[in-house]
């Protein structure tokens, strides 16, 4: 199967799941007060923001994933249709947390759910990544492979910042939503100015992997 | 006409009405016990991932259908936008099983809506697969059309299973709605570890009919 | 420009209107009766149906017209946003006539709505029409030119259909809707079987433009 | 990174951007005259339509700055989502707008919100647009880098008209809204007739720029 029409339908989800998130945004009705409605509403634009760029910052990795695979298979397909579900929902949990985060009552459980949809974000993540990099199933290079599956080093962080959160959610609703933004932050971070050694120690491998992808690509034509 | 933008087009219908299906999922308003509505909701998240899968199941197939077409005729579109306007529609029979499941008096009737709209993707998918693959119309290749037709023989369990979901709603909705999930898996099994045989003889099909399409699709240009 | 990107955004704008008149289709809720209620619905099924099958049909012309430009220039660019800014508002009219199509009183008025919303599409689609093909400005061939041109003369068939199903909707709404639906079919019409001689007749002519466009995009990278 | 799947995404969320926007004109409900409550929904159709080219137009310009670029970097990767964060929420003060524009005590408060969404679009595609073309970090050539730079100097005005249009919603909202329309008519001008003599200067650059940034991609392959 060509990658380029699984990325198309991927970046569709993604794309769609980041854009509906303004739905739940909602214009205040018959306020008495509409500037005071609409700084009460900062929630709703906090976790759109945390929930954009975590959505975001799934996209530039699978991205990254996808362009080092030189093929994929049905059974990448089913995992990876696994992550889209998840990542399709991201728009139930966040109007969750925008509703009640401000309640005494219920804006630890509001929490414990976005919580609980990110861990289960980053499990199928985690699922798609090591099919795909384990014993060079989806990657040739060997020395690719190695280095790809390095990055999954990463992922044991963003299960235990997600479990974190959920677990905060209990002490500190505000807390928890600072700790899933924060986290999609340190995916972010190879980016940032401050890594620029990172960067660029990075750089070679993703051309190479570009490079050996396209000729991938080139082949499976 | 080139497949790629016809590709396009479905992989966006696809895409979307997959994702839209979480605006089925709504936030409980004004709840006195918050978590005791999100867990009654389970009627909603369990529909959103039959639904879900299906879509996506569907999108693989048809994906593998389009990569055996060295081309596509108008008439072809018109099948295929039939295809499209009953995959699109999936949001509606979703919602309503998600809201009516749990109803002693209508939830037969949620779930016959739910397996006529299952019923009539079956049917338009076939009607796509047949004219395809019918007479080397759209496959120039003898070989690679009977292999693909033979999968058409497939076909009749779809429309059987669903068939049988809206007997069964009368019965039991629960089991109606199980039923819909184990067909969406039954279509996705030639992946599971299981059955590896499977997917290793028909690997190479595959893969000669990417060759084929790809060359199908250089002679065209 | 390259025609690729331009195809992208187009076919998101289609698909998504197309996609998102199911949210139109609306659950009905606290029914005594939910299978009346579901019968009850049908005008918004069936004028489900004529916008989606209308903004699918407006998408294949439209692809069909692009495959024949060699190049768009930024002029091009905007009139095509303004005919994604007809097609996008098609939800809209699509609800009204859905809702009000079993008024006695506003029917027509939504009827209306819904006719000048057709009017605007395809008013918008001539203007795109007729600038890429006028002078050559778009395709170079002239004989191409022509002979696309030539089915420019099918577009006062469908700007006269819209306007009759306008004046119609003051007399029966249903016959209103009823000729929208047969221009949608009118237009798909070279499809059809009985016009094989027709889609034979034109055949050659895409293929041949496919080739020149294809050259064209060659030449212009 | 192939620039080819960034453009994919991002012609996603604006296009969903742009189509959501219609979900926003609202069928009047029980309306005791329904023409009366078409026709006061005008400011609807107008915020509607500002919106709409609004998208269109930073789509075009995005684009454009796309086909200079012979790479990304991940950096611009994240620049790039925050432009999309912004793009992604118009139709949240889209909304504001058209239900507030006729109130005579929030109309001013909707359009400060709608300007500074606005604002934040200009700045964020400020970002993107400085970073990619300063000390030639993504395109090569120092003359294109110089001459795309030149139209740098327009960013200015956008940011001033919108700035002003912020301002004005204290003294006349209907003038703000006037306002934003033209200074999207504004960066769409070297579109209209007018402007031949521009656009004719303008294309060889386009046309260089494309050529090298196929080579560059080419290249990168």
């Amino acid at each position: 199967m060509r990658t380029s029409r699984l990325e198309a339908f991927c970046d569709g989800v993604f794309a769609i799941a980041a854009t509906l998130l303004v739905l739940e945004l909602r214009v205040p009705v018959d306020s008495p007060d509409l500037v005071a409605s609409l700084i009460a509403l900062w929630p709703a634009y906090a976790v759109y923001l945390v929930s954009f760029m975590t959505i975001g910052i799934i996209w530039v990795n699978h991205h990254t994933l996808l362009e080092h695979c030189k093929r994929v298979d049905r059974r990448f397909l089913y995992l990876n249709l696994l992550l889209l579900v998840t990542v399709g929902i991201v728009p139930f949990p966040t109007a969750l947390v925008g509703t009640y985060i401000r309640s005494a009552q219920w804006a630890a459980a509001a929490l414990v759910v976005y919580g609980v949809g990110a861990l289960l974000i980053a499990i199928a993540f985690s699922g798609v990544f090591f099919y795909a990099t384990q014993d060079g199933r989806l990657t040739d290079d060997a020395t690719i492979a190695r280095r790809v599956r390095a990055e999954g080093r990463l992922f044991p962080i963003g299960l235990g910042a997600y479990s974190l959160g959920i677990v905060l959610a209990f002490v500190s609703p505000i807390a928890s939503l600072a700790l899933y933004a924060l986290t999609a932050l340190f995916y972010a971070l190879p980016l940032l100015p401050l890594s620029r050694d990172l960067a660029r120690r990075e750089e070679p491998l993703a051309d190479e992997a570009a490079d050996r992808a396209q000729r991938g690509r080139d082949r499976e034509r």
